[in-house]
């Protein structure tokens, strides 16, 4: 009889940071009724993977589910995946910690479910060739990827019917191809589809095996999905016919196959994700044109037969596209170099276990939804970023402590990679960046004592998807919305506004007098300097706890010379600029340095502004939404218990709204609340020769 | 004034193991006169490289030559690149190798040139996300790679005039993109078509640079191009132009503006070579299929636009396209592991000398020129590939030597990465290896005195461009010659055969009696049995030096059992074969186990073969073209000196003849040998239950 092998995996997995409403309804909807129906069919095999975030929520809420699936595992034909213990993108971790999360994922599983775990799911499927040799190096034996990545080295469909073997520096690791169409077809289909493409497969040796793994939470929490599955039984309905034709079709975990067959032959796949990756990960302007190409092709009905050579970028592209989640990133990377850094063996007991928690919290912070974003929201979203910036910031007072850095420490390095160094300071509770080379900005601020790094902010990026945007706010104004769009709100494409600059702290805007706040706001003005990103000069004043920025440039086509200087005290900064004109003519301009404040919300009850340590009223602006005869805002995180104070107390206007991405999730288009600016004005006219100095405050004050 | 800077690179190599004639040619044809015209320009600034191989050569026969391009750096305007010292792929060898090899190129250049090197030439630009960490750890600090590796990132050809950095692991390594249009235009188009491209990129802040990097064979080697570049002065002519333009035009060398520019951002790469390699990675079908899109664009001239996106294998695929590349690949690793884990502290100073050697001749076996195919000869030529094993075998005896490596060893382990172990076997003067998994077949046959691996055979492997081969011969028979096609004999597509099987010894075949010598040299018949690659048990006696394979399978849809032994002698093998027919009816069929000795040429003056010990005559052969009355076949390779012989003294008949492949080369397809193979053919008949015992004999003499 012709049979043939069906390898059924699922991988449940939820954000560093998710809100506890979405776990609990993932929990309900998808991960529980899931095991419920599992739990009917003892001769089903099935792989599942949890990640280690969604692990420790279960672990905390509801112990006896892991129990339940513990005995399942112990019935004796599931089997547990390993992977990265807090699913991070592997490939952009470093190798230490990339060995160490997947054995601390070994170790659980062997605990917890009395199981040797040999796989591995392989975070977004993001692969790269090097990755054999860490992955294996942890006692891992075999992977699972997307078929795309087979087919894109000239295997074709057919020949994609069990493990392949690949290799880095000798070290080999078996990958599975996971089969796109039945990727495609299950929950969506009929059960018979999937039926029918088994038996194409089913040989008198019964070697072949068709693996389809992909997202648990497609079984349940996507919409539709848990009225189609459980609600109306698709997943039981499956399992039945599966079982009814356990004669010919052999379900298998990934371990039964792999234990018995040899691989079909050696590999090496590109860079490589799922397809849809490539196209996430292009700048707008890429990405435009190969959605364009993606659909000439689909159009021509053509898709399966080119897709093998269509290729966007790869997920490192994030890291380039978004600067934000770049910073992350390499945050990330230095902490994890410090916490190597340290000998264990030197430390007290009582330190040991603090080196433990650091890196506990380090690890948490290589979880991959916060750095990237494709049609759910990931590093759109503040409150995943916040998750990432509280863990690596819980690491970094752990690792200050034990390395016994003193209060005031000021680090120089290139810590996000671009070349030029950046300057770190730690002055007690503070704990801020600054990019010389970049208008000498401060690019991270953060509060230690709350693991909060209130420069969590994003920029707005023109994205591919916002053409769709356009396209239907132009539709709606006639009365009809494209039906492939959905937006949150109506009146999306005016927020359509994108940042030619970082939002983030002293960045220096020199404008025309005449530049209103909705040009400012959006975008829609030039700078009339090249201080905005000009490369400074500095010097480090230890003893005054000083930064010394400085610069020759130009404004309004004349040269200039301007001086920053910023001296860190543990709760807060002064800034005192000095402006030079060097040119022969007199200058008159607005000087605008401009901060952002990440508060994780607009005005909201418990966020909201303050000028001169007043609630702002709407009714103190002027006819041109600025504040005139302030001498300071505020902006307040009652939530977190702080506000953050700049006093300019010869500013002649404050001008203040607040950073608003548009992105896609799963449920549409939607508006995101990034940060809150605040920019102080000065008006300023300069003979040749004539300086202006300008101070400012940035105080910041627990509550 | 606007102002643009132009970096001129280029790459100089030959193979390890190319003819010397070649070598001489090249050096006339293009690195001397090519240095004697920028001899004439102190004021152009140009970066060369040297591959290891090459700079080994010149240093042998034109010591004076290196001399004279050490005084070009000394005048100022010319950079040394570095490299992998012996032009490996560096993404397929072992970290410290890559580091080791870089180093060595380093400690060359700042010896011979005295130049402190911080560039890198990337062996065939085949880039992988990973390399900039070791290749930042030689102290490298920029490289160069192909405009084509960018724009799949979603960078636009205007953004493409500087380096960007990119990073792994926290090291990073700046990389430059060389562009290609100017690629294509020097020197083959007018050189005023270069300056108007550079205008177009000129500014006022002067601080664009445009790459062009290129092969320096491109000037004077490649066909057609030492009339143009030297005869008719394209050269002296474009570098004329480009001193007369030096008040807009800043020639420079990569260092110059690394120093003197920052990046200008930041990138990460896909694994990605330029356009063309990843059309020849691909196996056959899709390499067809890719080749097909590719012109459909080209046709619709949208080429620009869309192949960015377009993207077929990476390198690495060539390893398993190749089977027989591979085996070189693994070998080296595996050769590699062995040397790294000797510490030279242990040895005795002669002892670390050998290793030294040991050494040189594992970092030269690493020459990426033998493992791939494009459109030169590369696999397929099979002087490169010995070329490769010679200097294998070299590093394998002496660490033999060190090791104290008895003189009869056996080890067991996946040396190929293919999932299962191999047997390897090194016995006097002989090394040899055998896939029990793969028919029991034996895929090394090494005279570690020689280091001459008789087993450097090669497969006939579909190719996609054989279709091209088929094409011209169709149209040649209507008289006329396709246009882009060359072939350099006539009849070629007659040669379009291809191997199901490996072109290995022992590989055997259970044939029905009525096939003939040309469809069993064709390949085109039925193999009658799963015993050609099934998988063998093994039994190892290592008193007797023996290898005892058995295997249950069929023959002729009967159940059949195999026994193989395999008595391994200094001077030969012994080989007994037991068949056992385990069905119910009798079994009647030929045996032919196939033998294949790679004589780096078929039928020649010093290359030949011999029947029962006299030179074979064709008068011999009857008229099926068998060999009968015959009790054994040698080949001899007087030139370097040995002869094997085949001893089956109860043969029925032997059949013999050459394998040969149609490659493509940089002058036309053409038809190389590969191996000579010998068959011993029994003609066996079985009742159930009996059993057939042949024996064989494998005897190595030295002329």
């Amino acid at each position: 009889m012709k049979t043939v092998n069906f390898i059924f995996g699922i991988h449940n997995h939820q954000p560093v940071g998710n809100f506890d409403f979405v776990m609990e309804y993932a929990y309900r909807h998808s991960y529980l009724p899931f095991v419920e129906v599992i739990e009917e069919f003892p001769n089903i095999a099935i792989s599942i993977h949890f990640s280690g975030c969604l692990l420790e929520w279960l672990e905390d809420h509801y112990p006896d589910y892991l129990d339940r699936v513990a005995r399942l595992v112990q019935r004796g034909n599931v089997e547990i995946l390993s992977g990265g213990f807090f699913e991070p993108v592997l490939a952009v971790i470093p190798d230490a910690d990339k060995v160490g999360q997947i054995k601390m994922m070994n170790d659980y599983i062997r605990k917890r479910f009395k199981f040797e775990p040999k796989g591995l799911w392989l975070t977004e499927r993001v692969w790269e060739p090097y990755l054999a040799k860490p992955i294996a190096e942890a006692g891992i034996k075999y992977i699972t990827v997307d078929d795309y990545h087979f087919l894109g080295t000239g295997k074709l469909e057919r020949d994609l019917t069990g493990h392949f073997i690949t290799e880095e520096q000798g070290k080999t690791l078996s990958i599975f191809p996971i089969n796109q169409k039945l990727r495609y077809a299950i929950p969506f289909k009929d059960p018979q589809e999937t039926i029918d493409y088994l038996r194409q497969y089913a040989t008198e040796d019964g070697s072949n095996a068709i693996v389809m793994a992909d997202d648990g939470e497609k079984f349940g929490v996507w919409p539709g999905t848990y009225e189609v599955v459980f609600e109306k039984n698709w997943l039981r309905d499956f399992l039945k016919i599966l079982d009814q034709n356990s004669d010919w079709i052999k379900t298998r975990t990934f371990s039964d196959y792999y234990n018995e067959h040899s691989p079909r032959g050696r590999i090496y796949l590109p860079t490589a994700s799922y397809f849809e990756m490539s196209e996430w990960s292009l700048p707008w302007e890429a990405g435009e044109k190969f959605d364009d190409l993606v659909r000439e092709f689909e159009h021509q009905e053509r898709s399966a037969e080119v897709k093998p050579f269509i290729k966007g970028g790869i997920w490192r592209n994030f890291l380039f596209k978004y600067d934000e989640s770049n910073w992350m990133q390499k945050k990330m990377q230095y902490l994890s170099d410090r916490y190597h850094r340290i000998d264990p063996a030197s430390l007290t007991s009582a330190k040991k276990k603090d080196l433990k928690i650091a890196r506990d919290h380090l690890w948490r912070s290589m979880c991959n939804c916060a750095y990237w974003h494709g049609i759910f929201g990931g590093l759109y979203l503040p409150h995943l970023r916040h998750a990432i910036y509280t863990e690596l910031l819980s690491c970094e007072v752990i690792l200050n402590k034990i390395e016994r850095r003193k209060a005031f420490h000021i680090e120089k390095l290139d810590i996000d990679a671009d070349g030029s160094d950046e300057i770190l300071v730690t002055a007690g509770n503070l704990h801020l960046a600054f990019a010389p080379h970049r208008g000498a900005m401060m690019n991270e601020f953060s509060l230690l004592d709350k693991s909060y790094n209130v420069l969590n902010s994003l920029k707005r990026y023109k994205e591919a998807y916002h053409r769709k945007v356009t396209a239907a706010g132009k539709e709606s104004a006639g009365g009809s919305i494209h039906d492939n769009v959905m937006a949150k709100e109506a009146g999306l494409e005016n927020y359509l506004k994108y940042d030619k600059y970082p939002r983030k702290n002293l960045v220096d805007h020199f404008i025309k007098p005449e530049i209103t706040l909705d040009q400012f706001r959006n975008g829609e003005y030039y700078e009339d300097s090249d201080f905005i990103d000009g490369k400074y000069d500095i010097e480090i004043d230890l003893k005054g706890k000083k930064l010394l920025f400085y610069r020759h440039g130009w404004v309004n086509w004349q040269k200039f010379a301007v001086q920053k200087s910023v001296r860190v005290e543990d709760g807060g900064l002064k800034i005192e600029y000095c402006l030079e004109n060097l040119g022969d003519k007199t200058d008159h301009f607005r000087f605008a340095p401009e901060f952002n404040f990440a508060m994780l919300g607009g005005e909201t009850p418990d966020r909201y502004y303050m000028a001169d340590n007043s609630r702002l009223k709407e009714s103190a602006l002027n006819s041109k939404g600025a504040l005139t005869s302030t001498k300071s805002m505020s902006v307040v995180n009652e939530w977190d218990k702080f506000k953050l104070t700049v006093t300019a107390a010869k500013a002649d206007e404050f001008w203040y709204f607040p950073i608003e991405t548009v992105s896609l999730s799963e449920s549409g288009f939607e508006r995101v609340y990034q940060s809150s600016v605040i920019v102080p004005l000065f008006d300023v006219e300069l003979k040749p020769g004539e300086t202006r100095a300008i101070q400012l405050e940035l105080q910041v004050d627990n509550l």
